[in-house]
């Protein structure tokens, strides 16, 4: 595989190409065209084939993409060819609901453990995770080697948090609490904010 | 204000400085920097004065931006200077998140009512929403004239509901479902799915 710097953007397609083929395996499909792909994903097939060509020559003209093959190359890209352990941070509405997700498995992630700093809300049960103290959460992290993290606590104590998370190791943090972050340049923070993705709708309307 | 075509990456921007700003102005503060703000969100100053001078002179060589004016300004843009109505269909675990956030209505959005197919979930009481049944949905949305839709029904079901939903008149969906939607060049979608957005981090682990 090519070690050369790729965009991005680039990047940020590959999941949605992944999701889509795994789809197609799912109905039984075997092969693909990007042109095919490109109707599935709302993009176009060019670029699909210029995103693709930059990882290696995956397909073969007038014969498209096994689907089998550009799944596995993509998970190996993604580095979701293994499953990571995932940590979730605040136990409200959104870490229930993660907790509860069954959607992340298949797709590279487990969740280990669920962090609050509600006494409250630490010890009890959300799905087959009993919630644990924020108290313990850096040594927790440290000792089993997690580097991924979902955030879901309040605006005013994410910074704080995603501090802890960072200083313990993590270098990869979802951040559904609607405030930037800052984190050191080696850590990667990619934000779900219901508000920001709508406003950048209404635009627009 | 200039007519001309901003590209979608500076409007994608745009709601995060809007967050920002309103941060800061909770905080008492009057006036900002490119490069205040920009530490506040992880984006170059440089940047920053480009993407706000495509829309204008808004700031003073000097003194930088009032940020009531900015906040002003950036709301007209992206236009929540008013606040939308939207439908959530899905009462599951994310759609119940979704209608117990107090996050949306200071950031233009209004949520009106939530969805479901489930018989058994129709009627049943989600904060202060009673569940409606999918079958009444696209009468209620055209009768309201909605246009935003926030979609949190399973992969399987979400290209027949947003079907249904663009025949309604919504032209914004935000897409909790694991699937890219084949809608009309003139609506809108944006995508909530926290496995891709983890795995466009995992390449960089």
């Amino acid at each position: 595989m090519s070690v050369k710097k790729i965009p991005d953007i680039i990047i940020g397609r590959l999941p949605v190409y992944l999701r889509a083929l795994q789809r197609m395996s799912d109905m039984g499909l075997k092969t693909t065209s990007s042109q095919e792909l490109g109707e599935h994903v709302g993009i176009s097939a060019a670029q699909i084939r210029k995103d693709i060509s930059q990882f290696g020559e995956f397909g073969k003209q007038g014969t498209g993409y096994s689907i089998q093959f550009l799944l596995d190359k993509l998970r190996e890209i993604l580095k979701v060819d293994r499953i990571w352990d995932v940590v979730v941070v605040g136990a409200g509405d959104i870490g229930h609901a993660l907790a509860n997700y069954q959607g992340f498995q298949d797709r590279g992630f487990h969740i280990t453990a669920i962090f609050d700093n509600d006494k409250e809300k630490v010890g009890r049960q959300i799905g087959s995770f009993t919630v644990e103290d924020t108290e313990v959460m850096g040594e927790r992290i440290k000792a089993a080697g997690v580097k991924i993290a979902m955030l879901t606590v309040p605006a005013p104590a994410a910074q704080e948090v995603a501090d802890v998370l960072v200083q313990a190791g993590v270098r990869a943090i979802l951040n559904y609490a609607p405030i930037s972050l800052n984190v050191p340049g080696n850590v990667k923070v990619q934000y779900i904010d219901p508000s920001t993705h709508l406003q950048r709708m209404t635009y627009y309307l």
